[in-house]
């Protein structure tokens, strides 16, 4: 097993993620490359050292860019905030390392788009992390519309849900609440929860047509923790918009963060001619399925408990009847990216593919201020 | 269509959901005879005076003997409380009417053994009231299990939970209450819950061949409303068992009145080599389903949504997605009584039959006061 | 108890639903008025005498002219398909009839003005059966609502799904299929089935002030079960829209005959600041509610059983845990009409109120014909 | 952050589960000690080296005495199957080492009484794992129950039903299977699965007072993998027994590895005066939660999503809306058993209170024999 070094940029949610995943990946995968914590890189040098030492980072940076030049490093990963993205990105592309970027790629679709060219003209293994595709469950879903099983697609239905912002006295900006604020994040629920609907949505449906849109921002100034002041929120805090894919089908996407009672209810559904489909991020280790096929008096939904062996990734885990959680989305898909390295396939989904999600999410930001339907960007 | 004069006896919760079957079944079903609201009979008179107008009964009659020998009636339905039950019915049956019965049969098996001897000597058709029998996820499991999908039987597993009596505040005894009286009831749970278990359970799976019981009064005392004194309380409320099935299954039963949090949760659970199957009436419109031969990573419980036309009795209904609820279960039991009368197949369980189910139930009580595995006296 | 003649005009699905609801509500609710079923109308004199047997009609008409004319009268209730609703209930009130009448009001809101001042003129007591609202479920909604217990509402999220048109198999136009003809019902299911959602969510959350909207036919032409011939498919198989509530909210709406695995699902959910709601059509006898000012570790979803006494409707039934279906909505909105016959309040909606329904389908049909956002007319 | 050197002694399935925790539980908890994977023992060579390479252990040992003599390892994990759990915990003991042992503690009382005495005697940190115990649902039941919040209890019911045994075609011992070879493990489902649903309701519910049990073999006879012979199988497939707890409360327990369509359905369902509690290892991440002190007409069953901070553990994961799984109540026992470590609470179940559950396993084995209630022996 060769072993890879690994920079982490960023020690918030998604660098705790990530380096769990590069951390314990070999332990259930056989794979050909180990991944070393190599170093961990954040603004503030306490910080960074606190999260190494929990870890087990070789070493701290506190500067991005050095971390990007520095020969010992072979792949950079990007968990810091949507603002950084991009610049970070370029550089360690064209220092020739590669990049693995949290999602979205960029805060629009130039910031992406530049991305993409980076990667490409580098001819660097890049990767954005939309981890739901690798929860088994949804894995599950990906391999029933590859064969098929579906027949022809009628309708896709997806929510993310939240209730995290409903109180005026969530303040936005700063470390923790960077998502409220616009200009860091490029937008909010848009960017930050449909972006995760609208991968999975074209990964197994195909791509998006044409949207119609509208947004919300329900509470419209709250304080702002670096200024101190009260400041005019400028992110979308609810989002939805109808959809025609490709193929003919019909969608609805709504994400929120003021469905109380919700904490991330990422949902959706699939309706085919022969067979739908439901999952839930609530109980992601559930599928629920419909099959027409099944003798009349006893069709029902079926509610697949995915913990069998020949369940997609696990074989790799426990035994049935033992459920995975979250993180382990994040496993996986390092498993894929670490396996496909060495001449496999690269794996999904890289900037150029990303890409297209900005592509939507832009439309529905666009639609949404012209009040019109909104024909998607071709890749 | 013929019509059948009808008397029943009791104006209770049973009298009413008795006179809705009688009242309603031939707008639903196409049957060889219609049933006539010919008497209600009821020791107060005017309680009986205002159910008629209710429900449009021609007459009134408040003494049960008068009934059972009045010429205009041809069948009698026992609604009252179980200390009535033998005597009525022993009586009808010699006045050459037809009986119907509320369950349990008597308050011992030397009562209901009484009962059987006058229905048949008399040669009158007769029944009793399980009526959860026939709701039509139960039937559509009857099915499952005469077509032999579920292959050999290991396991049966079934409760019965209420909380209405937890508080000590719940008196006994009187025209509300008689079920908390010994003397009217017979026994608790073992006789009111249970034998509804116990009943589904060896019509679906056979014979049960010994038991090992154990009962509880958790509220030792309670005031009496007749007597208006703190009684004991000489019911059980609580009652489990453990049981062996001739066919080698094992099973649990248990009822209680003490179960937080559960209104009326009777359910069963089967577990078969081929196949499962889960009922719930509490969601009594589903069946639970669980099939081993599906597609390994497709497999899961099926909640079959009991709506269609092709399951039993729902063609007589609305349309696919409308459910039914609890009082259907009787009128389809007055369904098939009346499509049995002219030599058709007898509307099951008979007084026979549902002797088998006292037979049980006398064991239980018997090895909860033993300590012991006690066998089952044989049909 | 007054005795109130009815007449029946149609012995479909509805008219079977109807009849039950006429026959036996003063079963179980104590009314000033008892009705009396008169007269069946239907086109065919055989179809209407087989179903006045069935249901205990007194008499059979076969030109809704003369029903609407005859003295013996006192309301008319309109159960037959959607072209005929508007010149019976015009005619009906000229003769001084009271008027029901099945949803939607007319096939259009010409005709449904229409009918609204023929009943005004009239002063004739006149109600349109949008029973899902007495749902008991559905009625603790509104309690909720009403209450003020959610605070401020963010959103409003519906659908109807069913899946009984997806075979190209399946024909249109005739007795049984006239919902597939434009001619006969207006629209597809955007009259059909979202005029319920649209209905239960004004109800609830007050009007709607604009929506943006795509229909879809995916089977363009089915064989026409009147002339024989293949046809083109003028209504909507599907229908979606986004809204803006008059409070602010935002909501979806869709509806479809293509969802495989769903027979009707009607299902609605309300998040609020302090709570939420969710409501199903396949389990109606149950509420989710979410209260966050549960104590913090503790809340969660609670599935309310709805049974007892103390919910909307409940306390006419069983007993705590046992449940009733989907005609018992109908039993429900007869009794709240004749309850308020004498000065009593009208039970709703009225025709006026039903007319807003029509004015948001009309809205959402325009919409998907422009490709853009539609002001809905105000009441 | 003192280390702490361990050293695992078997690389099945719970030597994976037990790696991990000792790998893991430092990257999300702060702790005094470290843990160190020091040496991994199995009887073949090979495999251990296999596994150490996975997993990063130091070193590798074949032999367990050798081991347990290692001047270089503070900690003995037993992960081995249980007829190697008496020896070995007694020598690591006598060499002074702490000791950590897979449950159940020995094949029968007589090898449990004797580990007790052994790490007594030698003064060395203990413990048992019981690890659903730190599933963070069940850790908020039994916050729930030392608050006093149920009330008097008045039922406890649990299940651990499984189907993996059911064909014929399963054989027995050897290293996969030695579940099913009763010299190795002692006992089937009683020790195997029932062992989990007693400790649970003990430490939840206080002591268990008397049983009576029912066991089964359905397949007699198995091939053994190590023999090649078909051998009786000695084991019980299935066990089932009625209990009364000291505080006055029924129970029954059941287990099984023949109830098809269930995998690993650990639930428990807890009844007191004024709330229930549920909980599913098939969603362990859930507790269902019943509150009688709710206003009436919004009681229901609530379904807790046990992802909060202020839910047991769950602030050193991930957000609200982001569940764990199975291995994490490894990680969370070895992080209370490390924080214990320094003076601390030892960590539960020590040996001492583990061996109450084989008093009242074996009392099970016994009642079963002797088809009688049984007196479980007082810790």
């Amino acid at each position: 097993m060769k072993k890879l070094n690994v920079g982490v940029i960023g020690c918030g949610f998604m660098g705790r993620a990530h380096s769990n995943a590069f951390r314990t990946v070999t332990n259930f995968f056989d794979l050909p490359y180990q991944p070393i914590l190599k170093t961990i890189c954040a603004r503030k040098g306490e910080r960074a050292r606190s999260f190494a030492d929990k870890w087990g980072y070789e070493s701290v940076e506190t500067d991005w860019r050095k971390l990007v030049e520095s020969p010992g490093v072979e792949l950079i990963d990007i968990a810091s905030p949507n603002d950084t993205h991009a610049e970070i990105a370029i550089a360690a592309a064209k220092a020739g390392k590669m990049v693995m970027c949290e999602k979205p790629l960029g805060r629009n679709p130039a910031e992406s788009e530049a991305m993409v060219k980076a990667v490409e003209d580098a001819g660097v293994a890049n990767m954005v992390w939309y981890n739901y595709r690798r929860v088994p469950a949804v894995m599950l879903a990906k391999q029933l519309m590859d064969e098929g099983r579906l027949g022809r697609i009628f309708h896709y239905r997806t929510v993310f849900l939240q209730d995290w912002t409903i109180s005026q006295d969530v303040p936005q900006g700063g470390e923790a609440l960077w998502r409220l604020d616009a200009s860091v994040a490029g937008s909010g629920v848009t960017g930050d929860l449909l972006a995760h609907n609208i991968d999975t949505a074209m990964w197994l449906n195909g791509p998006i047509d044409e949207v119609t849109a509208m947004i919300e921002t329900f509470i419209k100034s709250r304080k702002h923790t670096i200024t101190g002041k009260e400041e005019p929120v400028r992110i979308d805090d609810a989002s939805a918009f109808l959809a025609r894919f490709q193929n003919g089908s019909l969608a609805t996407f709504e994400a929120t963060r003021y469905a109380r009672g919700h904490k991330a209810l990422y949902t959706f559904e699939i309706n085919g001619e022969h067979a739908s489909i439901i999952w839930d991020l609530h109980d992601l280790h559930r599928l629920q399925y419909f099959e027409h096929r099944d003798e009349g008096r006893l069709r029902g939904w079926r509610s697949i408990h995915i913990t069998d062996g020949d369940h997609p990734y696990m074989k790799h885990w426990w035994v049935p009847g033992l459920q995975i959680g979250y993180e382990h989305s994040f496993i996986h898909q390092a498993a894929d990216f670490l396996s496909g390295l060495d001449g496999g396939a690269a794996a999904a989904p890289t900037f150029r593919e990303a890409l297209l999600t900005d592509y939507v999410t832009d439309a529905v930001l666009q639609s949404a201020a012209n009040r019109s339907w909104v024909k998607v960007r071709a890749g």
